[in-house]
């Protein structure tokens, strides 16, 4: 076995493009990889539980994780503040397990500038009309509020360019095939194993000659 | 549909890692993906067509095509001479082709720095025992042949290292599994995508808006 670091894949696009649907098959499907959980200050909502959904702090202790830049990306949002926590992305990077961001757009930027080798990935949707279609779909929001959602989507999805992959989300199957590849991809990638590892691999090959 | 450039992909490895099987497998999966077909100044064998197995063509011929830059590596094995096309390569990336390359690892070197945005995968055994076993399970060759291939497969093991993916073949079906997972993530990657064709793609988002 070649060791490897571990890999930071960040799963992105903007609302509607199904980033839940890829981030869970892709949980599913490799058993080494976990979840990214963010903390946040809001309450708990029925069900939800503290480690799973979210860690649920308060204000102070938020307070202090930005202050101790314990966040690697943070954002407030409806009053409440959401963020990334370091610790589990740098412990999983150092003990060789990949680990999973489903993130927005701005705070993907931000995740990347703190982690360059993290792998991002970018989902699209297939056109407009699909889009529109899916933050329509809830059913339970207004015009004007489709409408400044679709003004955010259209924005966020000129970022796709930033990203290392773009995924476009033309069938559940085919998105997932795409995703779970790139991940299964950079398993193999040379610069992600360890150096001496990999050398003494290569050097078993050569005793009893 | 985003456009993109055609990939070359590089598969090598040394003798007895399983590079055929790899390749056969790929092109079998892959539709759009072609083999790239050597010249070699050696005569066909039985059966052997000519733009199939290789492209046969006499001395004269080869010498001009090495003049001319035609070839993107060759070397001389045992008084034949053996050359990879660059036309057929060159073709296939302009046209948003994927092209295949099964070949040794000092003309995957050669490759390598004609292509620089060529994906190089090395496959290797899973341990000495196997590659030992795979080099004598021929039994057509006398202990000294043998031996003289191992000490060249621990020889040409050393390069791993360069490659951009090494890939542990501890079975058929995960080593196919993991070279398919590159070529289909490959597809995905934003750098190879034509920019022009992606700005399009997320322009088109922003109509009727």
């Amino acid at each position: 076995m070649i060791a490897r670091r571990g890999i930071l894949f960040i799963v992105s696009g903007p609302s509607g493009a199904g980033k839940t649907t890829l981030s869970s098959a892709a949980l599913h499907t490799f058993e080494g990889l976990s979840l990214s959980v963010s903390c946040t200050t809001r309450s708990p909502r029925g069900g939800e539980k503290h480690g799973v959904e979210y860690f649920f702090v308060d204000s102070d202790r938020f307070d202090g994780m930005v202050r101790g830049d314990e966040m690697a990306e943070w954002a407030e949002v409806h009053g409440h503040r959401y963020g990334t926590p370091r610790a589990p992305i740098d412990n999983a990077i150092l003990e060789g397990r990949d680990i999973l961001l489903d993130i927005d757009v701005q705070g993907a930027a931000q995740i990347k500038r703190s982690y360059p080798d993290a792998v991002s990935v970018f989902l699209l949707p297939p056109d407009r009309a699909t889009l529109e279609g899916r933050l329509r779909g809830r059913g339970t929001d207004d015009e004007a509020t489709v409408r400044r959602r679709l003004e955010n989507a259209c924005r966020e999805i000129e970022r796709a360019s930033d990203y290392d992959f773009v995924i476009v989300n033309r069938g559940r199957e085919e998105a997932i095939a795409q995703f779970t590849s790139i991940v299964r991809g950079e398993h193999a990638r040379t610069g992600r194993m360890d150096p001496a590892s990999l050398a003494a691999f290569v050097l078993g090959f050569g005793e009893g000659s």
